[in-house]
């Protein structure tokens, strides 16, 4: 697989950052996951609005435009004519000394990954089993509207979920509010609507969420920005989570209850590729 | 300068982690900072041991043991000819796949750096200026025990004093709480006892903490662990930060206001550089 690091393309075994880059000694830093479609970046350039945000509040200079990186997605993807993918932006300080201060560093690390697609049977669509994680969010983040690369409570509650069993952890804030998933956003249905955490509440505003309520404009359901509590969520006719690197994702037991199938679900999740592939 | 990774020492320019390299990518590793003084690290084992607890938290299976990386340490002490510095460990998880779950990845990624301690005024002892930064910790949080390197909030806590002018930022927990500083453990004086905070309330049980409680004990000094609103530190009669990379640092000025020197305070700084030096 080819990469792209810092304004090159090379072998990803050949791509390396100094042991000094503020990513790596205090995920000082930030990242995008993109669904390649027909070998275009889905939703790129709102991955990229939200990245350009996020340095804006870190104060990373980015060395490229939004535009140029654009370009060079789509030149990575044809490099590795992989034109079904995910791709990682990856956007870190640079190297810099030891210690929390950010002077002194830069200029920044820019790497562009393309993954494949987890491999799909056709007859076994993905559905996930979701399990409350133990460890909670904050419940009011000035962070939580930025990807940062600091991501070590979502790889624990991801890790804690797959020691049960399960696929997705379910993470609640420190009030004991649904809030998203380790991976994505959570959805659920109440009485024919669609609901969702309202952001501000240490919810990632998530591109394929967004994406989700628009569908749902498109398609007259009817949507509900709700604070609910993971009791609530046993009274919902179906659950289910987005992330862009796999989109829309039913959820089939939650806490090891059988989540019922629905049929809006289904709905949704037709428009979503019908979306994805007509981008 | 020589660096440790991964059993070997190499020059700094030459020490690179992939771009795969967990640590780069979400923050999923560890690190302790030491204090090298008279050739050796000071308080290592304690060190270590937190550094073995995080990664037993983690998950992080250690290539090696700690009496390793402390002959390690000392070796790299050695080869740079480098007796009074700071040494940072840095452990990730090593090489993985894209997304938060730690399946399939490793071996860990260990590295062992060392940097010349700050230049010393004689005539002007480091003291700082503190402000109460605008980001918040978590109430509790069970990785506050753990020094992980997912650090953005420190990062952005000690810019954002540093915007103001000021050398570092105390953070209050999201109940408004008196917590810990960007890069330390905050002590104040008052009625002639020595306060912090106590552990568990998203406040990292810092080795120097420890330390500092100990002197204060073999020296008659009453200590305090109490919950303090940053509004209580304003009738504090002397304030300190501790740290192993810089030990005690006093503080001269908090949100604005000078504080009075301490004797108190004084007196801890020198029986510390005496633990420092005789250990």
């Amino acid at each position: 697989m080819i990469v792209f690091l810092n304004g090159k393309f090379l072998p990803a075994a050949d791509a390396v950052v100094p042991l000094n880059d503020r990513g790596f000694l205090l995920g000082d830093g930030l990242f995008e996951t993109m669904r390649v479609a027909n070998g275009r970046p889905f939703r790129c350039a709102q991955h990229l609005e939200r990245l350009t945000r996020g340095a804006d509040f870190l104060k990373i200079k980015l060395s490229f435009t939004p535009k140029e990186i654009q370009k060079f997605a789509g030149e990575l993807i044809e490099q590795n004519k992989l034109s079904e993918a995910i791709l990682r932006v990856t956007l870190t300080r640079g190297a810099g000394a030891r210690g929390y201060s950010p002077k002194n560093s830069g200029p920044p690390t820019l790497a562009l990954t393309l993954h494949p697609l987890p491999p799909v049977n056709a007859d076994e669509p993905v559905q996930w089993s979701l399990v409350t994680s133990s460890f909670r969010l904050p419940a009011s983040d000035a962070l939580a509207s930025f990807k940062t690369t600091s991501k070590i409570l979502n790889v624990l509650a991801r890790a804690e979920a797959e020691e049960q069993g399960a696929d997705e952890a379910l993470l609640l804030n420190a009030n004991g509010e649904v809030a998203e998933t380790a991976g994505g956003n959570i959805f659920w249905v109440y009485q024919d609507k669609i609901c969702t955490v309202p952001t501000g509440r240490g919810v990632l505003p998530g591109i394929t969420r967004a994406v989700v309520l628009e569908i749902c404009q498109s398609l007259g359901l009817e949507t509900n920005k709700c604070v609910v509590k993971p009791e609530q969520l046993r009274n919902a006719e179906g659950i289910f989570v987005t992330q862009s690197a796999l989109g829309i994702v039913p959820v089939a037991a939650f806490d090891g209850v059988p989540v019922a199938p629905s049929p809006l679900v289904d709905q949704i999740t037709a428009a979503y590729h019908e979306v994805l592939t007509k981008e």
